[in-house]
């Protein structure tokens, strides 16, 4: 694929399926529970994830699409070139704010995050990054980012997650929330990875994430010299639900050794 | 008071001040610590505050001025007119962030809250209430509050409280992060307050508020039609630091009864 082109191509696409979502405001929104009843689903989220493939489809024939809303490809491994979408991260906030959501995509290939964008629609900003061509918010270039320690992090994590849960012991991350600076919370994983990108947070952590919540806010993340992996250490997983830690690497390694021990 | 002027004059004040916030960034900001070393306060917290001190006593000489940074006057009752002042609420956000900061103020005559601002200095949105004049977003008028129930409803809260702390019982507060729909932290009180009277949250809790957190955003939330009070439900302390929570009026008592238990 020519890098620079497709960049193009898809900040064009983002723009306008943005413009589609604000506009859908006008008109009335169906809200839907999927697997519990607080995981939202609406008509919109559908509609633009369906615009975003059938665009890619006709003028990507050769690509795959492994969308939220599950209108895409049945995605079992990344070779080739997969564009990974989640059309409204936040739906939630969608809902109940009328902002504080995201457009998020990444295009991988053969595994390699190459581009990576998060569109946060309400404030028509717009975060991108290109693999080895930088990071940048309104095409204003990030810088990469600052060396931490613990204790002067902001860290994004949501409160959920200092209460008693399945996924990791809930002692360490009461213990992590105490020795940083501050602990946010902003109900979008692909805002909060722009905000880890440029730099108004150190770390950016959850149990439970998707491909499309992580795949493009992770081109970014690394594009400015960050690290995100799972509770174990591992390449984030693109292919099914899992734990997620992202950080600028002063910290990344001492969150998952003295906090987040996974259950 | 003839209130209409005073709105106009203290509108034209906010944004000049608003102003000069961000010219800040222009200049090297001095970041030191308060009571703790994540209490953050920098020069610019005291240019402000010095600012609307020195225009309050010039153009209002028998108004008295209770400001966080403490250049105003020594308050121990509410007699009179009183403008409590928090002249960049959110300072570690103004720090790390350079946004998701306010001025907050509120003007109470013998106590009772009859202005409130709180101004979004980097996106320029201000949220005002005039006491039974109406709460505004910009100067579009506000609705009155939903009703929600907790399942339902998006609670502002930061995840401190859910860990062992020495004012409530933090069962209570992890039994509440379970039962609501979502939780969000923004790491500014008056933002937060302005985020509850515009409908994107339905409540917000603090263990631990001064009177210039609240001043300017509980006039903001009862004009919409919420309570504001400590944990033991009596008014929302205006001379000293107490517990706090706001939320619409559906709520709020379930909230007290069945899951803030103060120590």
């Amino acid at each position: 694929m020519e890098i620079g082109s497709m960049d193009r191509y898809i900040k064009s696409l983002i723009k306008e399926a943005g413009h589609r979502i604000r506009n859908s405001f006008l008109t009335d929104i169906v809200v839907q529970s999927k697997a519990d009843a607080n995981d939202l689903v609406t008509n919109i989220d559908k509609d633009i994830e369906q615009f975003f493939i059938s665009r890619i489809r006709k003028d990507f024939p050769g690509h795959r699409v492994f969308g939220e809303e599950g209108f895409g490809d049945t995605i079992e491994d990344l070779e080739g070139i997969v564009w990974l979408l989640d059309p409204i991260d936040g739906t939630m906030n969608f809902v109940h704010q009328k902002r504080n959501f995201a457009i998020s995509l990444g295009v991988y290939q053969d595994g390699v995050g190459k581009l990576g964008y998060i569109y946060d629609v309400m404030n028509d900003d717009l975060y991108h990054a290109i693999h080895q061509g930088g990071a940048y918010y309104n095409d204003e270039q990030l810088n990469p980012l600052p060396e931490t320690d613990i204790a002067t992090s902001i860290i994004a994590m949501n409160a959920t997650w200092a209460g008693p849960n399945r996924y990791v012991d809930h002692e360490g991350t009461i213990r992590l929330i105490r020795d940083v600076r501050g602990v946010r919370s902003y109900g979008s994983a692909a805002l909060e990875l722009a905000y880890l990108a440029s730099g108004r947070v150190d770390a950016y952590i959850s149990m439970r994430l998707s491909p499309w919540d992580i795949a493009g806010g992770m081109v970014l993340v690394k594009e400015v010299g960050g690290l995100a992996t799972n509770f174990s250490g591992q390449d984030a997983n693109l292919l099914e639900q899992d734990t997620f830690v992202a950080a600028n690497s002063s910290i990344h390694q001492k969150l998952l050794t003295d906090y987040l021990r996974k259950k």
